[in-house]
């Protein structure tokens, strides 16, 4: 058996987080059925970026997790006036990343998400990429944490894998549930799912 | 001002759900600002079929709400394990069909969210879609339900769309803010999303 860590914060994108759900939950039907995702916060509830309004299994900030259970970290990103940059400087997001990177775990920051890796002080020197318009907004910050930025939708560095936004959130679940399991699997759960005739 | 509403059921799939928040969340950021969506169910919480719980904004046994106000209805779909096909045939969903019927705006079933228009009796001799595979064991309800089934992702029958699963609610979600704004709008939304280069 597999397990996942999603972390999700206040102000999160809901199409950032749904794929990791749905595609490893279909899995858990049609595919290997041996990967099993978790979603921690920092909260009892979060509040989406828009109107959606979730109770994460785990808040870190009353329970423990046994991290050496967890194969991945996931972390989706989201929008700062909704508050996602307070929950990503958290100390429990630290411990988390602190964990997966000594361990060389798979750890993937979509879209923000990426930022969270940074400003933890976990891209000194390594490859990344994050949110592409706005005027640089955010991929500019990469620089600021050390990051070697590169403007591509989806850039792999090993174990730490970072993307450009919520187009790429499905494409990464697969790439996931690949490095997870293997090519087969994912043609069947694509398969069912639809995204593959 | 347009608003869409959103029927959330027991065991519905979170990646059917979230492109209808953040696309039109996203388009009141950098499109044209004028459409919201609002989540509605019949229970005060959610369980998806796999491990997300939700908050819907407003639980219909408690609160009523003013059906002349929306201009589509979207039915996400969902396992019958979870609950989906309890809440699919309750009074409250019935309502708002005959409303959404009646008045002939969008209505829009994703997946075993098209059986939720067919089971309350509103499908009768309209080409329609719904899951195609797991041995046609959704598909051939259609039929009888009256409707006319048609093999394919997306069915469109004047305002009432229909689809075959998690891989299609994207297209959809785009296609419905194409409905209510215009081509330009789509372009400028998907572009921020990353969905066009």
């Amino acid at each position: 058996m597999k397990k996942i860590l999603i972390f999700v914060s206040n102000g999160f994108e809901t199409l950032e987080l749904s794929p990791f759900i749905d595609i490893f939950g279909w899995n858990n039907i049609v595919g290997n059925k041996k990967i099993f995702s978790k979603i921690c916060a920092i909260h009892d509830q979060l509040n989406a970026t828009w109107n959606l309004t979730i109770i994460p299994e785990v808040n870190l900030k009353k329970e423990s997790i046994t991290l050496e259970e967890y194969d991945a970290l996931v972390i989706p990103g989201g929008f700062g006036k909704a508050g996602f940059f307070n929950d990503i400087q958290s100390s429990e997001l630290k411990s988390l990343l602190t964990h997966f990177i000594s361990s060389n775990k798979i750890i993937i920051g979509i879209c923000t998400g990426s930022l969270a890796i940074a400003i933890n002080g976990f891209l000194e020197n390594i490859p990344a990429t994050t949110y592409l318009l706005d005027n640089d907004r955010y991929f500019s910050q990469l620089k600021n944490y050390g990051a070697v930025p590169i403007r591509e939708d989806i850039v792999i560095s090993n174990n730490i894998i970072t993307s450009s936004g919520p187009s790429t959130s499905i494409d990464l679940a697969f790439y996931l549930l690949k490095l997870l399991t293997d090519d087969e699997n994912v043609l069947l759960v694509k398969k069912n799912m639809g995204f593959l005739k």
